[in-house]
């Protein structure tokens, strides 16, 4: 009975599929997108991952979005325009509207930053969407921080991840997760986009995680020019605010994060939280431009870091590690994680990011290394792929 | 010698007032806006409080922005549309563009969420913007709380500062101010547009005001329709989130809010921080609808709150109060705020909230009750009017 009913939702699903190929016509069951903001109806999704957008613009000659691959949009007689795209991947997707050659957020959309800007986003429900749900749980906190770089004389702002039960029991200390974005994108986007309180507060209620703090810094943006702005008042006299994207620039240097990160950074989440300010309890991982900036950052400075997670920012090759013997006593885990589509049919994965990211991990962990590789089924280099990262890496965290 | 130069001063301001008033000309010193995001040049605001829009619509027929009495946008040869408005009040102001008809927000501005929508606004610099700017001083915390309501059914949203040095003392409690924001806007206002977080740093730093500890939650939202959105997985089976805005409509029926404040909200801050889990500690406060909540909410539970600030949201009468023994015993302060020029020639102001709010406010403290009128100089409707209103009555907090 069960393999009848399995060959019958395949057949289906086949037939669905191919159907929907032969005719182009989307499946009519669309329903309002989860990243929508309050009382708005539209973007919607529907059980093929396709996102349908209705834009008022009664006097607009053209309007589409930046999927590629999306249908014209066609204007009603109310003055809205309708329009679709193909198939998207499960998970969230940044993007933009055009009104006769004006690039502009989705007014129906919530905003997010992400490719330098904070604009609109569309969130396809994913079929493992409950790791992530927002439950009846214990909650940690999301904590918005400001504090003041003496070393770069800048006004630096972060977000703490504190777990469930931080503030019942003032004795307890915590490891810590060094926790960063990729290009384009912000301190903001953990625990917006990223969900990782919720993640963390879903896997330690099950008990498959242990609790420890999140600290998520501005690692820099190597694509966006010009100062953050601040609030409406000048900062104090000469200081600038997180600078550390510096002049822009396509260089992907890391050094004025590198500096902020180990010199500001690391000595105000110890001094101000209740950390294990020790090597043993801090990990670090980030995704793309973090997961190079995890890398480069924790290989040179192995007494700082003991656990290492790189999401789509390459892997780290035995030919990396300068003393195997000193990587092996002071490294706990190296996770490597990576979207399927990243990966593709010739495993050319890590978008150049220094060598087969499968291959490098499997030699990492025949060198006696605990090394892991983890690959997100079916998404690309996006925030599923980064969400399911952090959900199969926190477990292994600081385990004794 | 000094008074010749503020005579010089003078002049000069009179004389650019009068030829602007003449020839319409904007001045020509225009600054990028401190709302804007990183790295856009565009709104600029000059030193008259215009602001200057630029928006790329190579193929637009027309671009206009929602502030009235603008100048009509032009389109350059690069297929950038520039318009600016008429000098606006310092401080913060929503706004939209219209590109063909469609009302979207400006791409270049950060967002907030006011008038029913996540949005554009800009930030007309304020010349005393000094107390709320970003200084090198001791910072609070703005934490982002998620916690259930068993009552409700319903996840529930809320942030909360918690004063510096918060963590460094297990045993220090805390007084409690509930802020709320007001139609149209949401947990995220006070936060964000409102500077609350930056106010009180300030004023504690320079021994100004007590630290308390500020909750901020959703009070609902009369003009917005629809399930507030909450993250791509459902929720707990049933439950909805921050249901308080009920189906919408002009009601102003703040039932839902003030039980979900009195059985829900409070308990959990008294449960989840360290507080002074009594009347003596905790205030009510909140702008224009939110003003309205405070004033029904406190003169209903005066054994649960002992101080009320009223921000552009009405005033209390006298006649207001049943029990004036009882009143004078219970309550410490009442704070009445608005702006200027809500007040007008004819001191009409109130927006019909309930009687004349100076003229009442006078009244009380005829009677006996510590009651202080605050007017906010050259400010109307807006968030700077509100600034303003934490500002002065924070000091007058917790005295004893």
């Amino acid at each position: 009975m069960k393999s009848k009913l399995s060959l019958i939702t395949l057949a289906s699903i086949l037939c669905s599929q191919l159907c929907l190929a032969q005719t182009n016509e989307p499946v009519n069951d669309w329903k309002p997108a989860p990243s929508n903001q309050q009382g708005k109806q539209y973007p919607q999704v529907n059980s093929e991952g396709r996102v349908k957008f209705r834009i008022m613009a009664p006097k607009a000659q053209t309007v589409s979005v930046s999927f590629r691959d999306s249908s014209p949009f066609t204007k009603g007689e109310d003055g809205a325009w309708v329009g679709y795209t193909r198939p998207l991947d499960e998970g969230f997707h940044y993007y933009t509207i055009n009104i006769d050659g004006a690039e502009v957020p989705d007014p129906n959309s919530q905003f997010f930053y992400g490719s330098s800007r904070w604009g609109s986003a569309v969130e396809v429900p994913a079929k493992d969407a409950d790791f992530y749900a927002l439950k009846n749980v214990p909650h940690g906190q999301l904590r918005e921080v400001n504090y003041f770089s003496q070393s770069g004389n800048t006004n630096r702002h972060a977000f703490i991840y504190t777990p469930p039960g931080y503030d019942r029991n003032p004795r307890k200390r915590y490891p810590v997760l060094y926790l960063q974005h990729g290009a384009g994108e912000d301190e903001t986007g953990w625990g917006r986009q990223g969900y990782a309180g919720l993640i963390m507060d879903n896997l330690i209620a099950e008990g498959k995680a242990k609790p420890f703090i999140i600290a998520m810094e501005y690692g820099g943006n190597p694509f966006a020019g010009g100062p953050r702005p601040t609030n409406a008042a000048p900062a104090a006299a000469g200081a600038t605010n997180n600078a550390v994207a510096g002049p822009g620039g396509r260089a992907f240097n890391f050094t004025a994060f590198e500096k902020a990160l180990l010199e500001d950074f690391i000595p105000y989440v110890d001094a101000n939280f209740r950390t294990y300010a020790d090597q043993p309890h801090r990990a670090m991982a980030g995704l793309s431009m973090g997961g190079m900036q995890t890398r480069g950052i924790t290989l040179a400075h192995l007494d700082t870091f003991s656990h290492i997670g790189v999401f789509s920012g390459g892997s780290i090759a035995t030919t990396n590690i300068t003393d195997m013997v000193a990587f092996k006593k002071k490294v706990k885990l190296v996770f490597v994680g990576y979207g399927s589509r990243e990966l593709g049919a010739n495993r050319s994965g890590g978008r150049g990011f220094g060598g087969d990211p499968k291959d490098n991990t499997a030699a990492l962990k025949a060198s006696g290394i605990n090394a892991v590789f983890y690959e997100s089924a079916d998404t690309a280099h996006e925030w599923q792929s980064w969400r399911r990262s952090l959900y199969q890496f926190a477990p292994l965290l600081f385990k004794d």
